[in-house]
């Protein structure tokens, strides 16, 4: 029997993986949940029948979304995780020694649980000490918090589905708040290239940029999302710039064992081709940044 | 009845895109040509059942086969194509006024006829009258030609099919020679992702680090070529670096009417992920760029 995982990035447009064998199938209360072995990935995890996370290149995200920030903010020593519940961001966020506390708030512990039964090197942090894990809603979790963040990282699922309020402004005046005097949020966007997706990105860039001091975008390849390319918001508060730390010493420790991020990654990642600052005209601040 | 076109990036993954109609079929001498209308792509060129040319993502990958080597060589007046039978590299090289001369030589006039035929807007750079088209084996033509290019591009098909002989040492040790004191080579390699083509792009990068004085590698985002990164290879003859001339003027004047290339993507693209710079450890001279 031939058995293929395919995946519609849109009506017209479909990405196929074959499958070796189905691990896990599961309605949770929130999406339903499936894990698949496959050759060419790995093994792979859907969300609503969306790739989330696949062994092979799982590492272009977490980096991307991890190291851009905190590679910006050497004085940080508290970090918020929104999402995230394969595990992958915490641990790239547990490398650095000067982070004290890493709270992540991930709405279904049906995810945290299948990641730890069938992706243990990709959520190796859970065992770190400074690892808070908490099951809940992200957004609530946001609205309540005491302590000022220093970094709120949001991974989630994509603006439909159990993700979708965290794409919302109320959900980033919260972070704002919660962050610091100065402080960043990174949130992943869809990609810039789907006219499906533009009006989504758009509209999040929007609710970013009129709640947070300055906004910018960043781009990864990521062979297992719609296009291969990925986007990421970068939103800062005060005046921390996505180039401004790049002396900083505290990624440089373990960069040797990184797989995407590095600093000529960090910084050619800001540089956006034309028709994606066009499509952003007005909200991103790139073209401040000396990239060229 | 729905039509679909399938791709397989590698005996386990799949991309397909549906069909509206089938437009032209042919089996040239060289290869067998098709040409598809897509809702999501528009019309697509394929050869032996590889995606070439999309009306919607071409940009990406002819702006980046061009601007980048032509950016670098503010005194460039005689340019040399290989391939680029759709035409979308000679409609990038002739935006620039200053050039005097560009010669192209496809192998397989097939393709040129479809171009013209069906995607006038890619080739409109045929009616410009310092463009010398011939129907010919780019492999020869570069070993007799006797004016020396001061950029030579090779936009190929895939190092299997007709193009299989422009992968190979003594090709690039012709253009080599065909190149005045101080030049260019740029040819697109294949994704670096695949395991498949890895040991392809390291041969390949072989070859041309043996022949030319120094080699740099730099990627681009083409959702319709296999895991969405591909990579185009800079082979240095003199002293040209890749990001040496980036106050030249010459692109600047049509800079705005671009849908990709500018600096910062110039700047960017040289920017490899860890994965790709070890891949090609020891061939490739991009940790010599001031890029971080």
């Amino acid at each position: 029997m031939e058995l293929w995982y395919t995946e519609e990035h849109s009506p017209n447009c479909r990405f196929s993986l074959r499958v070796t064998r189905q691990l896990h199938s599961e309605k949770t209360p929130f999406q339903q949940l499936d894990i698949v072995a496959t050759p060419e990935y790995g093994r792979v995890m859907l969300l609503d029948g969306l790739v989330m996370t696949t062994d092979r290149d799982e590492f272009v995200y977490h980096e991307l979304i991890t190291h851009v920030p905190l590679a910006c903010l050497p004085e940080a020593r508290r970090v918020l995780i929104i999402g995230g519940g394969d595990g992958g961001t915490a641990r790239e966020a547990c490398r650095y020694p000067r982070l004290e506390t890493i709270d992540m708030v991930e709405i279904d512990g049906a995810v945290i649980e299948a990641a730890r039964a069938w992706f243990p090197d990709i959520c190796a942090g859970f065992a770190d000490p400074r690892l808070n894990l908490t099951v809940g809603d992200g957004m609530e979790y946001v609205r309540k918090v005491a302590a000022p963040y220093d970094a709120i990282i949001v991974d989630s699922t994509d603006p439909v589905g159990p993700g979708e309020h965290l794409f919302n402004e109320a959900f980033y005046r919260d972070c704002y708040a919660a962050l610091g005097e100065q402080g960043v949020l990174v949130s992943q966007g869809p990609t810039p290239i789907q006219p499906e997706f533009a009006g989504l990105l758009r509209e999040q860039a929007e609710f970013i940029a009129r709640t947070f001091d300055r906004l910018y975008l960043y781009l990864g390849h990521i062979p297992t999302y719609p296009t291969g390319t990925w986007c990421f918001l970068f939103a800062a508060k005060g005046g921390i710039e996505p180039l401004g730390s790049r002396t900083d010493a505290g990624w440089r420790t373990f960069g040797e064992r990184l797989r995407y991020y590095n600093p000529g990654v960090h910084r050619g990642a800001f540089g956006l081709p034309n028709y994606v600052r066009r499509q952003l005209d007005g909200l991103i601040a790139n073209d401040r940044l000396d990239i060229a």
